[in-house]
């Protein structure tokens, strides 16, 4: 709508300056050290909130990093859209890799540098300021609350509970979330189903102490070799993964579901020169889209034991470490693959090591439904600001939490993701394009309004 | 003899103290922070010499670690022996598991714990007050020349070279090296043999930037399962090494050499408890001191990639890396083994990733002749000390230098070590009983004696 595009062009630099100032702060929640800096950022999320024009907002405190809830209400009869996001950020290392300190964002090339930028706090933060064009323009149709999390990159331990104690006050009819990908500002898209995720970590000692590789070494079992073994072990020559019963509760598409979901653009060479691979990898039979949208996954991703500093040793020690996690597709649960993995391990060790297996945490998968107003909402909203209709995908990511609205809350959920694959995060030089930040924010409006339209 | 026995009694806690002086240097050769320290200990190493009696010492600088040299002329006509020894040591990390101080020596329980309490800095420092005690009791009989050196835990990659330079000052009789371990104080042994070493690094590359391990996992191979893969297929079912030739030269034992060697006291319960193993591991067909002594070995030293710090990240790493060592047997060639190493490895990378093989060091295997007079005379010199006869053994271990000795100065080597094998030499907690260092220097002198009898 003009009034929309009027207000957000008098006011693009002021909405990415404020995008900044949340990108300084170092919000990493797995590491405890930045405890400060996340509870930081949620008063920062706050106090946006309510100059962006809710009505009210708090700091919800839990167990771990705090919750920020805010709310506008217009009207009791108009439908609430709960938007969901998180403030927090995964740790920011290999520091030495980034090209631009991580937590002082630039602009290159019309693309935002900084951990966050697009995960989750550039996507986030652009239904606030949604949220502020619609008050400015009085042109609200939803009634919009707001919950945004410190603690989606360690798993949501605690937004579960903070579900189950806020029933009345999470009332919604659907729930937003902008938190995933699009195939590309001439592609958009619209994710129909995410990952599920179990994350383990693995400790196999050997010897009770560091020895002698040579006084020792091919007469007591080396726990860095005994640890490649089992991790060797869980894949087959086809790239299956053998641990028995994995694939027991995995969905088989059908073969117009699988041509659909291999209609979408793709380049294959494209995406081996982007990622500079020979080749690509994966299971048997699939090709790369289904691989990384329908078929669960095992990967290592992080490995450590012995001597890792400068030089050499000659040390056989005693631990070794891994953390394993497994993406898990529609039907597998989280605990069950978890008590899958641990049995593997622990029952393949072999006398010579012990392996301990605990769980860090997991997540459950999801298939959104295409047929609901809500999706219809998002489909018109993005064929409105980009001009055509968005193409149905499924993500390889997981946002454990969309599985806890539906059990929980008996809320859907429409993923409306503006950020793209190559926008590093989780890595070095995480980036969110510009254009896609001022394209999200030019959206989001479009699906309030028609989403309050197609409900009445 | 008498006088030896009365002037070691008189100075025992001398002797003690200035071995704590020589452990209080961290004199870390791999680390290049410590560079200070190595030449401080060096300094002292010179000065040691002096006091206990040699008439020239000079430190000898190389391209890396400096070289002590130090001699003690009685007579051109007695027989020269040359003490190796070297006063650098390994790392000491992990710092947390050490009990005391690595650098901060203590006697507990009758024993020294320091790094390089007994590798080498203690069974090196033995020849230097074993001088000193034959030179103030005017009971010299052989011309002693010292090389004490700085590198053997990084490779000794510059002695070779000052073994060329200097061939004229260090001609002798024989190689007298105390490095080594022997079975018991109960039981005293002579090393026959020592195994060689080729120690590799191996890194891994995969994507070019670190990866979301759910927008990318299960289509792009992750570079630490494709480095686990590879270390796993080194070894089969058997425990056998497959790198193809790596067992061609292994030199075949016949039954009686065999049966002697595993005549040595041994109690594989006492062994498993040491080490708090459920069972010991190793080649299919041989015994723990076979797998130890006469066969090769391949171990991971270190390993690492990706994520290794508090919590969970999902990250898919660019990079993976290992430090594997292989312990070679006489015949086996570093550089032949190194060579199959890293063609086994660049090989069998699949397309995915790209993998890079670095040589760190090696060192040839060696056996020394059991029938030599100077053999005899180190037999004869435990047999007095100890009351019983030394048992012959092979040791895992690897003294590069020693097959230098012989190629370079046409040398054999005596290999009478007094450690023992669970004093934690490369580990925490490093640890020499100062019983052995007592002993050792009571013995030595009694090798001179009988070497320059022997030699008449």
């Amino acid at each position: 709508m003009q009034v929309w595009n009027e207000y957000l062009e008098q006011n693009k630099q002021r909405f990415l300056n404020e995008l900044f100032d949340l990108l300084r702060i170092p919000s990493v929640s797995a590491d405890s050290q930045y405890k400060g800096d996340v509870a930081k950022c949620a008063e920062a999320v706050k106090q946006s909130m309510l100059q962006s024009g809710c009505d009210h907002a708090e700091i919800c405190p839990t167990e771990g990093h705090p919750i920020v809830y805010g709310e506008k209400m217009v009207d009791a009869n108009a439908p609430t859209v709960l938007v969901y996001g998180h403030y927090d950020v995964q740790p920011a290392d290999p520091l030495e890799l980034w090209t631009s300190g991580p937590f002082d964002p630039v602009v290159k090339d019309g693309k935002i540098y900084a951990r966050g930028a697009c995960d989750d706090k550039g996507q986030m933060f652009m239904h606030i300021k949604a949220l502020e064009v619609m008050a400015k323009t009085n042109s609200l149709s939803c009634n919009i609350k707001f919950m945004i999390e410190g603690e989606e990159e360690v798993g949501s331990s605690n937004l579960g509970i903070f579900l189950e104690k806020n029933k009345e006050k999470l009332k919604a009819d659907i729930v937003l979330v902008s938190d995933t990908s699009m195939i590309s500002m001439e592609h958009p898209s619209l994710e129909t189903g995410l990952r599920g995720l179990a994350y383990m970590e693995v400790e196999v000692t050997g010897p009770n102490r560091d020895l002698h590789s040579g006084v020792y070494g091919g007469a007591v079992q080396n726990p860095i070799n005994a640890l490649c073994k089992m991790i060797a072990s869980c894949h087959d020559e086809n790239n299956h993964i053998t641990i028995p019963g994995f694939y027991d509760k995995v969905e088989t598409l059908s073969d117009e579901q699988r041509k659909a979901l291999n209609a979408a653009p793709f380049d294959l060479q494209e995406y081996k020169t982007d990622l500079s691979v020979g080749d690509v990898w994966g299971e048997k039979g699939y090709t790369t889209l289904e691989r990384t949208g329908i078929r669960p996954t095992l990967d290592v991703n992080g490995i450590w034991g012995g001597y890792t500093g400068e030089g050499a040793k000659t040390v056989l020690p005693s631990k070794a470490f891994a953390k394993i996690s497994m993406r898990l597709v529609p039907h597998q649960t989280s605990d069950e693959i978890a008590a899958m993995f641990q049995q593997y391990f622990e029952k393949n060790a072999p006398a010579s090591v012990k392996v301990k297996v605990t769980a860090h945490h997991g997540g459950e998968p999801v298939v959104t439904p295409t047929d609901s107003i809500a999706y219809k909402a998002a489909s018109k909203a993005l064929s409105t600001a980009f001009g055509k209709d968005p193409i149905p995908t499924r993500g390889g990511g997981s946002i454990p939490i969309v599985a806890l609205f539906e059990s929980i809350l008996g809320l859907k959920t429409v993923l409306m993701g503006f950020g793209l694959d190559n926008d590093n995060i989780h890595s070095p030089n995480e980036k969110y394009d510009v254009a896609n930040y001022y394209k999200g924010i030019e959206t989001i409006p479009y699906f309030h309004k028609y989403f309050a339209e197609m409900s009445k």
